[in-house]
């Protein structure tokens, strides 16, 4: 999916909403344990429910691969099941040497057949170009991310005074371009974002932290937002499990409609910075 | 395998060989296509041929998942099949937030079995620790790693004139022990393992980048040899794909061999170093 298509999406839908599929065997309402596939059960009557709602969806595949291989065909049977407009977001957080990194690109990329695969930083250059190569698909490098320990090493002071989060920005971001590479950047970092959206103006940030880790969506907005958005912001815990019933996926839509209303009213809040 | 079993391991064997299963389906010799699973026919007469020269084996999962779920059935079985007395290293550079990576723990040391797995630092702490919650398993945290990439982050100099990697060493061996935890050190980094092995002492070192990536065996074993040896020394390609005939085995026996004996002489050369 390119950004244009992207920015439109969010534009004509209202919303900037991407539902994390974190979907847990052990959190699922019960009376799906009968089908052939619950995992893929849950996740279809999810998608069926909020999918006017959202731009994405991002499966978490640490979900899936924790069942083994039946869960990676639950991964793969989710992902043909979600609408071709819609961002599919395969939450890997890969990296490895080039020729490893090649392979995770075939896997997710050819596979999986993901729009977008987040990836992390630490290796460098030669652990993220091979997933470059493929048109229309994004890779999402993890930049300032929304858990505790992003505190360890990722507002570390180079003797140039750059944290190392912008840094990682600054640099991947020479990797690729604005259409083929976003970063992760926590909601609960907003505190940051402005000095962040400096260094990449016009990337698109993926944003998660907003409900479960207590991130807010109004400041996310606020520090983040460029003229094309430039924000997706997942939410996956605070939808999916709104509730423990039958009635899950209708609850889930009413939780992910909240958002989107919250969502709407920003994008009028600040319909002056869109292009 | 606790820390004295391995270096129990290392003087029985006098070996400290890792053989990296990275087994590509395009590479495997062609007669063994006809088996039911290719990948796991060719990793058994590998591992049959070469687990009296080796302390352990190193699947890549990136190669397994490339193939779907079947592949992952292939990396199940593989991981099975090594006997109990060697050290399975899961290579899948995994780490995301805390729930998340208790998942990837129960696949990796639960579903798979695997006695170690290497991990990627960025995101600090809580995305680590879950994997430390296990007894007699092992985090191999990525230090300074052997790819150009390498170059992008990982010497970055922070004010207080310390290099990313060597706080990432510091940092981490925090986190748990040298009972629980090793680092990725690359051996392309022969230069700069005085240095490593004067902030993490104690720590085993999982070497990569000796063979086709230009490393050296004698510089990795000069600079980085501790007490307890405190390094194992991966080699994939170079031992793995020795010979694309039938005689695969018997050809990876050989190179696995010269490595071995090459390294029961540097034992030799240092054994004054050793407790």
């Amino acid at each position: 999916m390119s950004r244009s298509a992207l920015y439109e999406n969010i534009r004509a839908k209202q919303s900037f909403l991407c539902i994390g599929l974190d979907t847990d065997i052990d959190r699922i309402p019960k009376h799906l344990l009968a089908s052939d596939d619950p995992i893929f059960e849950f996740n279809k009557q999810i998608i069926d429910n909020t999918q006017d709602l959202a731009i994405g969806y991002k499966p978490n595949t640490a979900f899936y691969e924790a069942l083994g291989p039946k869960g990676m065909e639950s991964l793969k049977k989710t992902m043909d099941y979600i609408p071709d407009d819609l961002l599919v977001i395969a939450d890997a957080k890969r990296g490895d040497i080039g020729n490893t990194s090649r392979l995770y690109a075939k896997s997710f990329f050819e596979y999986y057949n993901a729009d977008a695969l987040t990836v992390a930083p630490y290796m460098g250059e030669d652990s993220v170009s091979p997933f470059l190569e493929y048109d229309d698909r994004w890779i999402i490098i993890l930049g300032l991310t929304s858990n505790k320990g992003s505190n360890d090493f990722q507002h570390i002071e180079s003797k140039d005074g750059i944290k190392l989060h912008e840094q990682v920005l600054m640099t991947c971001a020479t990797y690729g371009t604005a259409d083929n590479t976003m970063f992760v950047i926590g909601a609960t970092q907003a505190a940051y974002m402005t000095k962040i959206r400096k260094r990449v103006p016009d990337h698109f940030f993926l944003v998660p932290g907003v409900g479960a880790q207590g991130g807010s969506l109004s400041e996310v907005a606020k520090y983040g937002m460029n003229n094309q958005v430039g924000l997706i912001v997942n939410s996956s815990r605070g939808i999916i499990y709104a509730s423990e019933g039958e009635d899950f996926a209708e609850q889930a839509r009413q939780k992910a409609l909240v958002v989107q209303q919250e969502m709407a009213q920003l994008l009028a809040q600040y319909a002056d910075r869109l292009s």
